[in-house]
């Protein structure tokens, strides 16, 4: 037997973990450096409606975006463990400034499938893309890692990628300011410098869990400064996709909903921001100290 | 002797803990989230120019201002240990919010004077308000824990207080966007709204130390609001007095320079953004792992 848990399911022992980890009644795990991740919840819900999902927030220090790659990789690590130890069959990195900075080192502490959100993201932009120009804005983390353009690269080598951080994005979706004049001049700023080095970018890849909440203002935005149509692509219903497809026969297809269980690392705000994220109610979250 | 120090002083042995730990030569002290606590090294520099400074901003988990008073009181503790390892002979308190929820547990901890951000800002408010209607500003930590409304009803009961939390402000003031259309629609939508519950406010404390950076707009948007002055106060020059006055003769008054050894938990943007708030150039800071 595993370390013991707090929820109804056990940790994988050593003999399983070599072989194949995945039974149809572990949970799949999901964490996020805060509750943006929730909408990687609900793409998987849609997706695969019977199974149990643990997802951790790691509230208390949030914000993932604004740190070192040195920093992210540590956080990350610990989040991974903290699912591990609750016998996920999986784990969904829903956070891109982790995906993009720890996802070799998270990949490498475990042997049971490990899902990141950038390469997810890249596959849905090469999808969308007409003419092959796309821009990707994130944290500066994000941004900062080339993640995206390494992913891209590996796909299509002759795509043309132009990324942006973006670090009042996160901020105004947490404040609820998503379609107003606020969000339309901050949008504008920061989509110019995108358009400004590549006036011919037809896909826009939203490279944060945040920012599907301000979609709408930077598609307007978008359309308006390139005066062609952006299509608007993000990871989360690509990551559920990936998540179905590497589970194959492991998934559990019980005609039942699944069970939520969420973790938090702080819970302040978490009330008020996370069914914004989810799109529905939300039993709580529970504290846990990392 | 106490424990083993990386800067050349050294820890108060628990005897010295018992009698007046200060001596000229021990450094001061100075914690903070991140980086604006920077703004108070600064009027410690103009007021104690002698002092040997030690500054640490937690830009691991920074920002403090939306996490619950237990994570923040968790993480203080963590700073404060850190500085009096290195042999401090005061400890400032340069965030807000780790003062509004974190003092008592902080003073608890050591015999070395501990002098938060909230009290020296109370009592600037005091002496700068002309009708006694005070307005403050800060993180939804700082506001949520109203330890400005206790400071100033301790020193004058008939002081009318309206508080408001600006989580846009901080993400503002680290991008450098501090005087243009956005930052005055962000002032409005903010100060408005203090406005609406007092319009006869005639003094704004900027109660977060990033907020200094935002002060011009904010004081213009705040006169054209009120349609009379409003006087702008902030807490750092208030704290470094009251530095100077508690350590009396323990002031080291030497006509050289004194060191200043910044720490901090993250590095990511320290190089861009410390230089806004402390002033002068840096000569960098030395990464730790709390």
């Amino acid at each position: 037997m595993g370390q013991e848990s707090t929820s109804s399911y056990r940790t994988l022992s050593s003999s399983e973990k070599g072989t194949n980890p995945m039974t149809k009644r572990h949970p799949i795990g999901v964490f996020d450096s805060g509750v943006g991740g929730l909408t990687v919840v609900r793409a998987l819900r849609t997706a695969l409606p019977g199974e149990d999902i643990v997802y951790l927030g790691d509230t208390a220090r949030v914000p993932y975006g604004s740190k070192s790659p040195r920093t992210v990789e540590k956080y990350s690590l610990g989040c991974q463990q903290f699912l591990l130890d609750r016998g996920v069959k999986m784990v969904l990195i829903a956070c891109n400034t982790a995906s993009a900075n720890a996802l070799p080192a998270l990949q490498e502490a475990t042997r049971v499938p490990v899902i990141g959100a950038v390469e997810p993201g890249a596959t849905s932009a090469l999808a969308a893309t007409k003419h092959g120009h796309i821009g990707v804005i994130g944290t500066l983390g994000t941004v900062r890692s080339n993640a995206y353009g390494r992913a891209i690269a590996a796909r299509d080598p002759a795509a043309k990628l132009t990324q942006l951080a973006c670090p009042l994005l996160v901020p105004l979706a947490e404040e609820g300011w998503t379609d107003d004049d606020i969000a339309m001049l901050v949008a504008r700023r920061y989509l110019t410098q995108l358009f400004v080095q590549d006036p011919a970018i037809d896909t826009l890849v939203l490279g944060c869990t945040h920012y599907p909440l301000l979609a709408n203002v930077l598609h307007r935005v978008a359309n308006e400064l390139a005066k062609h149509e952006v299509a608007v692509v993000d990871s989360a219903g690509a990551m559920a996709e990936m998540a179905k497809e590497a589970l194959g026969s492991g998934a559990n297809r019980r005609s039942t909903a699944g069970r939520l269980d969420c973790f938090a690392t702080d819970t302040s705000r978490l009330d008020e921001l996370a069914p914004r994220f989810l799109g529905e109610p939300l039993t709580g979250f529970e504290l846990v100290d990392l």
